[in-house]
């Protein structure tokens, strides 16, 4: 497929850079290894470029794989200092554990600590299990795989589902190249993907297990060749599984390198659909992504499971310095007039029920069916009202409920984002701006 | 009870009225037998003058008994004739057959055909029960009984339940008396009422089957005394059977005169909802309330539930010269999008969902989960629109049907009247206002 040919000359490395790449990470792996002398403990490079399935401008992870004998405190420290020793313009950043981000020669690295275990088994932290996963690929993947790779990571990027963290909800570097092994090329994965049906489970290696669906209940379960109890395609969302299935099949139709490299959407006037928008804004505090991302999902839901009575169309976020929240909606206020449900005329309560609104209701207390309902003046009318009252008594997640203060409530689009805007009333698929 | 004496002041015949009704009455049977000598039938008396249980001006029933050898071409035309021969002002008038209604010397007469069964289980119409039940409350009432019955019959009739026809569906005059034959008193049936819960089972004679709610499924049972197979409480609606509980416990709390003539509602400013009225009508046709009563309330029926997008709070109708049909709701307009749901992203048609709207769509086709959807423009978007699709796709009746050119559909409260606005809005129980 010539397209194919057009697009890995556009995200393959060169092999110039490839060779300036090796030299900084043996001198970095060099200098680490100087730093580690009194320690039981190795550098290793894992990750896309020790598997040499990486794109452009790749990011360099090297774990630091200490000994079971060592507390977290010291990993951590150590990690730590002698990352930012090694690396220049570093920060320290927070996963599970903190680890050193920072630069080498122009080049992105991560220096992040691990334990030495002896399978993948008996791991401690999220991270110990990466080093196998590397091993296994380099071990397994044949060297014409590895651009088949670099394609399928790509398309996956095009149509915005690259990446396990909460953030993207897609796949993983390593599930891609998953699914190479398994499959051979870029184009008998799109193949198999557009015939996809509610799931799909997928072995690498044999597996005795049956009913993996049942076990996993995840739309694709791609058993981990290293570790079987786990599925490596956990973090995969039912909605990105169906987008890869549906834009497998729009690929095989009209391969277009649209799918790889999308065009922005143009912006767009949206008065022709006569709703009501809600802007809901506060300052981004200071988390990493997959600390902050499930929490302005929580927020979200509670906001969708709470303002029913206004008709939500559907609602859409986005962070930049700020988090936004925007809601689409039939109306913004409700009447004067809410409908109290009370108990049977015939329960024991029902007296006190008429007691407390035969003064104050606007209609009744009456009788419809064989229970009390009395219509009383409402305490929330407008949707600003109603939001604040369900922020004041939901969490909106741990970190998201000490800035509830800071929350801004405004009507209208005039200041969201228009590219968001775009995104969110138009809702093409990245392909088809 | 000094106000239950008061009440029976008010509603019980004279002895003199009573005396002119018997004269009138043996006349019009007497001309009655005179046109029948060359037919097997005879005129008899029942219902509630035939009992004794009667108010003032009351309505007399006069049933003719044919034998079971008549067709019922003969017996129906025979009635019509001869009634229309005996009675002042007579019109046709339909229930299950026709008969004839008129005057005597003032008094307001029915004369009704059915056939002469040998137990009331042979019946052949729905009318030929009805001189057994007479019988029975003549054979088994007591004297004092009867004006007891009259105080009951003007209770419901005050707070608005008394009448087993559609229009009302509540307690027939029969169910009075047989819920005075089993308590005894007034008071006593107010008593036991009061403490009905969510059914009750009432037997007079003895009767062997367990599990009438089970059978009947209606909140009171009451099994009729000359044929245990039928519940005399059926046509009773819930609402109903559920007012007159809270009414017998709000009047043995205070006896108001105003539960047997409750005053008519002050009529109301209603601007503190802030809802929308929408009021449907259409001139009345000429049919009997029990043909007509039905098919508005199907009519209503088909509008709450087609109608839930404009948030609905009630309905309410009334007849006069026109057929008049309330709505109270959120809003009257719907916004110009609307979400179709369409099949999941790995079925055979979602190729055809996807093509149908990709042009026409404003938002979409896009992916949430497993499935398709798109924003489409909407087809109807206020409520008149949709409320004259609802009429064009659904029966509202076979003889409202006919009608459907000729409803109009309007805005705001203005052409309402003022008291039926107030009893739908305020909606407080008779007696209170």
């Amino acid at each position: 497929m010539e397209i194919l040919d057009e697009i890995l000359l556009r995200i393959k490395p060169t092999e110039e850079e490839n060779k300036r790449l090796e030299e900084v990470i043996n001198s970095t792996l060099d200098k680490l290894r100087n730093f580690l002398t009194n320690v039981d403990a190795e550098p290793i490079l894992v990750g896309s470029v020790a598997k040499g399935t990486h794109l452009k401008n790749p990011d360099v992870d090297i774990f630091i794989r200490y000994s079971t004998a060592y507390p977290r405190e010291f990993v951590e420290r150590n990690t730590m200092e002698i990352g930012s020793k090694v690396l220049e313009n570093f920060q320290r950043r927070y996963a599970e554990h903190p680890y050193v981000h920072g630069y080498a020669d122009g080049f992105e690295f991560d220096i992040v600590p691990c334990y030495r275990i002896e399978n993948s088994k008996q791991r401690i932290t999220s991270v110990d299990r990466t080093p196998f996963h590397t091993e296994y690929i380099k071990n397994h993947m044949k060297e014409e795989m590895k651009d088949q790779v670099r394609l399928l990571k790509q398309f996956l990027k095009g149509i915005g589902i690259y990446g396990a963290e909460a953030k993207i909800e897609g796949f993983s570097g390593y599930l891609t190249e998953l699914l190479i092994l398994k499959y051979g090329t870029f184009t008998n994965v799109i193949e198999s993907a557009s015939k996809w049906k509610a799931y799909k489970v997928i072995t690498i290696e044999n597996i005795n297990e049956k009913n993996l669906y049942e076990k996993f209940k995840n739309p694709l379960i791609v058993i981990d060749p290293v570790d079987p109890k786990r599925n490596v395609a956990s973090a995969l969302s039912l909605t990105n599984y169906s987008i890869f299935i549906y834009a497998s099949r729009e690929f095989l139709k009209n391969g277009s390198t649209k799918f790889f490299f999308p065009s922005e959407p143009k912006i767009e006037n949206f008065d022709n659909r006569d709703t009501k928008i809600v802007h809901i804004h506060f300052k981004k505090p200071d988390l990493v992504d997959d600390i902050l991302y499930p929490q302005i999902k929580k927020f979200e839901r509670t906001l969708l499971n709470n303002l029913t009575e206004f008709q939500l169309l559907r609602s859409h976020y986005y962070v930049d310095s700020e988090i936004h929240i925007i809601l689409e909606t039939t109306i913004l206020d409700l009447p004067n007039v809410e409908i109290h449900t009370g108990p049977p005329v015939w329960s024991k309560n029902s007296e006190n029920f008429v007691k407390r609104w035969e003064k104050k209701a606007l209609s009744g207390p009456y009788i419809m069916d064989g229970r009390f309902y009395a219509e009383v003046p409402r305490k929330q009318k407008s949707i600003e009202e109603n939001i604040l009252k369900i922020i004041s008594v939901n969490s909106i997640g741990k970190d998201l409920d000490k800035l509830k203060n800071e929350i801004i409530i405004e009507r209208g689009y005039e200041k969201i984002d228009g590219l968001e805007l775009t995104k969110f009333l138009k809702k093409k698929f990245p392909w088809e701006y």
